[in-house]
């Protein structure tokens, strides 16, 4: 596959100039750029600069307005209910974590249910903003229909992912950043450019039994049928805990949008705005101990593991957080890996607005 | 299999009279007999009264102090770090979930950290607690070791459950309890005493190594080898997403032993104490709007989801939490049946305690 290496601050500075030519105002564009930017840096293509283009059909579809600023509809001193007016996710995003942080510095902890936002890029950057200040940081949101629960037919809930930071005395912190589906939809589009069959517990077809063929599923996809979709993490059926991973997914949403009185991911992208919800949370670690202390503590249990016993052929056990925090290290020294497919993209805008290309 | 229907009060006085015998003061052998007998009411019968028996070795090895109570080692508005001093889980989990709902009550949000304490029973009973509080709850432990990283060998994790409950406006709460491995051990023996092989993802050999024989994996189990044990929901390696099973499971140890300083899974169950780890949470659902519109809100998604299309062959998506809550009127009205090994254990309790037998 082609690719382009590019730096990581020309990177930020082009995609925040087309960002400007989208409609996004300076400071909107400016912390989108980087939640894009910063998705590639650490190895995250999925959640990078290649999604330009769904947020300019998130423009053009009316699902968010990229000027629109978030309102506090709520407050108590440890939570608030955020409006993100249908504004752009990153923008809602860094408002309400920086309300979750400065509530867990005055009294401890603090939370916010936000509703009426759009697409927040990797939960990681969020969560991972409470760990500068010593706090664990926790992000949920849910998203598009894609996945059916157990015993189900029907997408109804989305990839509705975790995400929990905890500070660590290591060089990064433990950070846990998962869809509650077995896979995102993503790894399936790779294992068709691949011509290859995926494994069972992924998807399931319009009956609900699972299916392993990536075209046909493709195709049943993005059908009008509302039927067949992927699985949450312990796939079809109960034998393997199916069951609990699609409770993690509801769990996520009755969070994001039960709590703020949102939208739930089947009504997303159905009308004004995509309705997208999200939650957050932030609590000090000092509540518990001397931080340095705790850091030291979770640090020791996280080399433990590291070196305990390792499977046949596998010669190291990632902490979570690790694999991104390594990637992102790489890029800032070498420069970001952009595939074909984004360079490409990225030339089209550069042409389309006049903007110097890459 | 042979069984014994036994009322719930009767089984609740009956265990709370052996659990005196063995050494608890009466207000300990309610709480904890309440917990067991709450566990079978509920059809879990792996945390019910054939648990006694463990509880008992408990004693006997010096990891549970039955008269233990349990210690505030520091205070903030918003949480608590508690030091069980070695005593009976639900008395110290009692204790631990009653500050957290005090402290949602007077702040918004409460969060308890508690270090050696013993087995807690069913998580799901200190998460619903809150619930009747109009707040969501909250409850993890570690447990006893028994499962292996992704891409390891070695028995380092418990089976270190999840709970979270959400009120809502229906019969039952969401009420999500769930191990973060993909079956916990119960489910092993149940396939081993129908001479079964159990599905590739539960466990693996002592190289790391997917198993199915039931037998083979209960000698390694019980071996004094420390390889070889459960697999993380997701399964082996990182196809089906072992490693997002694997991080809540780890997610779990840091809450419970990293917060409260205590020791972490593979500690557990050495030297004095069994050093078992929880931590407990609450937080008020008026932080974010009116209580009953909320709940109201949480039952329509619930309903939604309920009422979304079935797979081939089904006929119900059962919502977190509605088996147990089903399974417990049954119980009330019916009885609570117990199997015929349980029903032997307690004969011999009555017969070497000298109470009437049930």
């Amino acid at each position: 596959m082609d690719s382009r290496i590019v730096g990581y601050g020309e990177l930020q500075r082009f995609t925040r100039r087309i960002l400007e030519c989208l409609g996004y105002p300076p400071a909107h564009a400016d912390v989108t750029a980087t939640v894009l930017v910063e998705a590639d840096a650490r190895g995250m293509a999925s959640h990078g600069v290649a999604r330009l283009d769904f947020y300019e059909k998130n423009i053009k579809g009316g699902f968010a307005d990229p000027k629109a600023e978030p309102t506090v509809v709520r407050e108590t001193p440890v939570a608030v209910v955020i409006d993100g007016n249908n504004g752009v996710g990153p923008v809602v995003s860094e408002f309400a974590m920086a309300r979750c942080i400065e509530k867990a510095e005055k009294v401890g902890a603090g939370f916010a249910a936000v509703r009426n936002s759009n697409h927040f890029g990797m939960a990681g950057l969020w969560a991972e903003k409470a760990v500068a200040r010593d706090q664990m940081g926790m992000a949920f949101t849910n998203t598009r229909i894609c996945s059916v629960p157990t015993f189900g037919s029907q997408r109804i809930l989305g990839t509705n992912p975790i995400c929990v930071a905890i500070p660590s005395a290591g060089k990064v912190p433990f950070l846990l950043d998962m869809a509650t589906t077995t896979v995102a939809h993503g790894k399936v589009e790779v294992y068709e450019r691949r011509d290859k069959d995926m494994p069972l517990g992924w998807c399931v077809d319009e009956k609900g039994i699972g299916m392993t063929d990536t075209k046909d599923f493709q195709k049943l996809f993005w059908s009008k049928s509302p039927d067949g979709g992927h699985l949450f993490l312990g796939g079809e059926g109960e034998d393997l805990g199916g069951h609990k991973g699609f409770g993690l997914g509801l769990l996520v949403d009755l969070l994001c949008a039960g709590l703020s009185m949102g939208r739930w991911s089947l009504h997303t992208f159905s009308g004004k705005g995509s309705g997208i919800a999200h939650f957050f949370g932030a609590i000090r670690l000092d509540n518990f101990g001397d931080p340095q202390e705790i850091k030291e503590h979770v640090e020791g249990i996280l080399d433990e593991v590291r070196n305990s016993h390792k499977a046949e052929g596998q010669d190291r056990i990632f902490i979570h957080g690790e694999r991104e925090a390594e990637a992102r290290v790489k890029s800032l020294k070498d420069g970001i890996e952009l595939d074909e497919a984004t360079a490409e993209l990225l030339a089209k805008y550069a042409e389309r607005f006049k903007v110097k290309p890459l």
